[in-house]
């Protein structure tokens, strides 16, 4: 039996984009997490519901891979399927259609329960994962990792300061926010003519509220591709490797 | 004759809500924002045409009055009308509706058109006025400004750095991130407790990309009232005074 799958229509409107007009990655991000958090309703699946059962959902790796980025205006398909699952892990799948059905973006996501009361991986309560209609599986897809550096590798870095606004329902950063630090530590020039065609990146540690964290970055000149560790501390939060290619 | 009005729904979701699910001051702009360039969009009134006329519409004051932030999931309505204008000046008001058509926000904005060329205040084009079938009037209704604080009043300050998310098409920061400056600044379970019910606030000079800002205030003792001032340098950027009920 095939996974549920989820669609819900979209338009791009103009806080969602950059001053290029383009969808930022991390509204697209927040446009993937949506998408299944409306199928997760659709199914009687409320935050409420999955929190009665001490826990919330936590990403922990993505891969995400942009053909294009959609312009303000444009109307877009959002589509998701909890794919497979087993007793600790849940694989998603997302998708970004143009309006002629065409594949925009494409992610892939590894998905935990977090215990509130520990704030550690749980096994996921059967009551929230049965209703996705998922393939349980022993061995789930394996998503590629950010590049490891050469240790003796510089990085430069940018200190942010943990906002109130960052906080999500789990009480911490909300995945998305990881990637404002990380690509707002890019020369604004070279964002505005570049833009993400495979992101690559895990979640180590959460995040809390007030922390003051340094988005670390390395970009070798001339290449397509910079590597990001965002640290609270000496604790790595998270890693990424993301690619680019000329707008 | 009356001047056109514009409306559309909205579903509110949860990236623009805060950790209580309830939509945050920030997004309230960016939604009565966007109903007011969807009411120029189906105008013919796009960015590209009004920025042909070397302007772009900047904000230089609002007065915003909340009755009840709406939660994560409410389906609401979004109301706009370009009331009146003089030469310099254009009056928009904006309606933020409940499902059964309560009230749940209103705000009045005064704004002007920017030339690219000198980025000072520019008579308002004819061609980008016209379309709203707006009253002419000499005297525009006047908003009630920010308090005027004693001299000797100390405002703590916290730092933050103009992000390029931060930016808009007009090349400078978009109005609605000076609330979670702004915001940001109050303590997280003042925030959490209580909201925002009447802002005053004025534009006063832009602030572009990179700059060092400090987000000032002061909130009395036990006074359900903040005042806040975002300086870039010794230049104030804008100013405004908060009041507060418990949620």
């Amino acid at each position: 039996m095939a996974a549920n799958e989820f669609t819900e229509p979209h338009r791009v409107v103009y806080y969602e984009a950059d001053d290029t007009g383009h969808l930022t990655l991390a509204m697209l991000i927040d446009l993937f997490v949506l998408v299944s958090e409306n199928q997760n309703a659709a199914l009687g699946l409320t935050t409420e519901f999955v929190q009665s059962h001490g826990v919330g959902w936590v990403v922990t790796q993505y891969h995400i891979q942009v053909t294009q980025l959609p312009a303000i205006g444009d109307q877009v398909t959002l589509k998701t399927r909890a794919t497979s699952f087993n007793k600790y892990f849940a694989y998603r799948e997302y998708w970004l259609l143009d309006a002629e059905g065409n594949q925009l973006a494409y992610a892939e996501g590894i998905w935990v329960t977090m215990s509130y009361a520990t704030r550690k991986i749980a096994a996921i309560p059967a009551e929230v994962m049965t209703p996705y209609e998922s393939e349980p599986s022993v061995r789930l897809p394996r998503l590629p990792r950010p590049d490891r550096l050469p240790a003796e590798t510089t990085l430069a870095d940018k200190p942010y300061t943990v906002r109130y606004f960052d906080i999500d329902e789990n009480g911490h950063v909300n995945n998305a926010h990881y990637f404002e630090w990380m690509l707002d530590a890019l020369p604004a020039d070279f964002l505005r003519q570049h833009q993400p065609t495979d992101i690559r990146i895990r979640y180590e540690n959460e995040v809390t509220y007030g922390r003051q964290v340094t988005s670390d970055y390395v970009q070798p000149d001339d290449a397509l591709v910079s590597q990001h560790a965002i640290y609270s501390g000496d604790v790595l939060a998270a890693k990424a490797t993301i690619q680019w290619q000329a707008r």
